[in-house]
């Protein structure tokens, strides 16, 4: 994060033609991106997104209210453009890589043991890490894993604390009873795994998945290459997370893309200290909310860089 | 609005390769859109974007924070590209048309007097209504003009009651002693207007100015055309809500923006029952917000129209 331009970024908006602060959060995302770019004229023209997926075996236990191959067959949904994630970047500009990890493999039930062994969650890190272009303005990530807002729900807890019921949501569609039982699963995982979180990777591997791995992996990365990152919602913002319990300025290079409906997100958001860039009561997660926020970002880049100064257009300043 | 044609929007919505209602907002705007086009396929292609700029006399008694000049000088800005709208335009694809009212000729000060006669308000009504083009798929309508949050919060209590003080903001920055001063002029007009405020007409004529009469004029044309519009933010949405004093429905074809950091905007929203489509802390006008909403139309209109349902693309559905 190169702090002076920061520091110039925001001396450029408050020179703008428009009363200062008036565009709000728009403004402090362009000085966000100028900052983490390292560049006077922020730019989000090379937008790669990144849908990592990946099967759970807490899935068999009837934690999601779709069926645990409907992760394989959304991947296809994804190869052959007709999910939500497609149109979404066709229509923001990012380009669009979808990784599958190993979905013939699911991982092995966290709520009586570890999700993975180290090997797995090791790979699986490396994948994310791998997926990173060496060069993007912006980098949005997001997940596809039938069960994995039951992974998210634990991470969360494991994370921050407090009762598992206020981590635990719905997901894809759970009536009282299935989120019932949801929630008695996960509280069966943190019993099972107390005292042995004791590290990032360790809450990672017991509780995570490997698509959730793999978003950590990439968070990483980017941050190694100086790209920003917007999360999409819940799921992929509790498997970065688990990064701010080793190194509490982690994520400063993300963004939350936008307040997800799943009730764990707020929280969660405000204990990250993010303010989702939309709130539309979305909850697909496949980054479908990181795309659209993407086009937020590019709203802000062009009032940024394109914008007259009041000296510019001969506009009288605050009296 | 077709009702039919929103149906099978609604039907198809909950065909798509997604949990049902997952993508929250944007399936609503979707629905709404191919409604009010009565089109199965909503376009948003053909996007037009309507600034009215027009001066106040009240602004003479120092109810801003910027001089009155100020609003020639940003219609200049707007004229030569270097205003936020023409970045925001440009970035969303609408084209922008500025309709400046007799800036050389404010209108009387609110607080002693109407506003305007009766031949100066149905004039700028039908500046308004003939600045809407024969066809569009949306239209975002926005405004500029010095001291006219101040005109938006006597509209306001005059339309929907409650304390003026409720209504009031600091509009572009003034500090807690000129918004005690504004709400005063404000509660002085509301004496001077009392039980004189008998139709949407008086209450425009009385109360507003000619940038919001035109925007009345435009939202009741564009309806009469079939095109659905987005509401900027809190004076361009108290313009517009006089027309809902003389028919509870004459808004439904309008979407607000966002929820402008006006103070009145959230109460003013929640009477229209209007969801604000996104929440970014932005308070400049000029259409800002409404260009930055289009992009979230964009792609509600993508997704709609282009994702696979569950039996083309061969997913499971719901267990």
């Amino acid at each position: 994060c190169n702090q002076t331009i920061g520091d110039q970024a925001r001396a450029r908006q408050n020179s703008l033609t428009k009363p200062q602060g008036s565009l709000g959060h728009l403004e402090e995302l362009a000085i966000w991106l100028a900052s983490w770019q390292g560049r006077d004229a922020p730019s989000v023209a090379d937008a790669y997104c990144l849908v990592f997926a990946g099967n759970h075996g807490i899935a068999a236990k009837g934690v999601s209210a779709y069926p645990a191959e409907v992760t394989a067959q959304m991947v296809m949904n994804f190869e052959q453009g007709g999910a939500a994630i497609n149109q979404l970047c066709r229509v923001s500009g990012a380009v669009l890589k979808v990784v599958a990890l190993e979905l013939d493999r699911p991982t092995d039930d966290l709520s009586q043991g570890p999700a993975m062994t180290a090997e797995d969650c090791a790979r699986a890190l490396q994948v994310g890490r791998d997926a990173v272009p060496e060069t993007a303005d912006i980098l949005l990530l997001g997940e596809m894993g039938i069960g994995n807002s039951t992974s998210a729900a634990a991470l969360s807890a494991a994370c921050f604390g407090g009762a598992v019921k206020d981590w635990t949501g719905p997901g894809t569609g759970l009536d009282q009873s299935g989120l019932d039982y949801k929630i008695n699963l996960i509280e069966q995982a943190m019993s099972c795994h107390d005292n042995m979180l004791t590290s990032p990777f360790e809450i990672l591997r017991r509780l995570g998945g490997r698509e959730l791995a793999a978003i950590a992996g990439a968070v990483i990365c980017a941050r190694e290459r100086g790209i920003p990152v917007i999360l999409d919602g819940y799921i992929c913002t509790a498997a970065a997370a688990v990064l701010t319990t080793g190194a509490t300025a982690a994520l400063d290079h993300c963004q939350v893309a936008h307040l997800s409906r799943e009730p764990g997100h707020r929280v969660l958001s405000e204990i990250l200290g993010k303010r989702p860039i939309l709130d539309l009561d979305m909850r697909l997660g496949e980054a479908s909310g990181a795309a659209v926020a993407l086009m937020v970002l590019q709203a802000a880049v062009a009032v940024h860089n394109g914008m007259a100064t009041f000296a510019e257009a001969g506009v009288s300043e605050h009296d």
